[in-house]
């Protein structure tokens, strides 16, 4: 029951794509992150996916369409649905999702964590 | 997929104590809600509660202890603890939390609200 603070957990992230667990929350995990450049084409075949942007302006890109989601903003991703998150400049964003999440989801690439850690 | 500007949503509640539902992911609903003065001493049998303060500090108190929560920082009220967000000045914040979570958990009082909406 300690509070987190938002700043001071994103003043110790240096790299990109990796996302760090913050908060615990009824099986979902709160992740801070911060991104730059493109990420992968994926989907997230059971779980739904949350980001929340904090700074910056990231670009979600779908099959069909994309959206610009910017500083105080929130988009939800369905499970299922295929998305490419894009950051021209750097972005730092919180994703909500539930315990396990893979960020690649059906995907491996080289930028996979599959053992996430807190911060 | 529609994305959700929260400062938007914001200027729709104009009451105290009353979230509203901006989002789910999951099974999780993510709410907004404006607040002000000292809510019901309650707990959540079987749901945790996140508490992401947007503007103003936040006075968590548990029985044991108080900590405040400003902006930018979050807390997690775990299932089964009680507590009483009391708040001087009024507060902005999302709550994230299981779907058909009540906001004053095990007890019921004027401000119960059972049928939440959608903003």
């Amino acid at each position: 029951m300690e509070k987190v603070n938002l700043r001071e957990k994103l003043g110790r992230i240096e790299d990109h794509w990796h996302p760090r667990i913050v908060a615990e929350v009824s099986g979902m995990h709160v992740k801070l992150a911060k991104v730059k450049g493109e990420f992968d084409w994926h989907h997230h075949a059971d779980e739904d996916e949350l980001f929340w942007i904090l700074s910056g302006r990231l670009l979600m890109q779908f099959r069909d369409r994309e959206v610009w989601v910017e500083q105080g903003e929130l988009i939800v991703v369905p499970k299922g649905v295929e998305h490419r998150p894009v950051a021209p400049e750097e972005v730092e964003l919180a994703l909500i999702e539930p315990v396990g999440t893979l960020h690649t989801g059906n995907v491996v690439t080289a930028r996979t964590r599959t053992e996430l850690e807190w911060i």
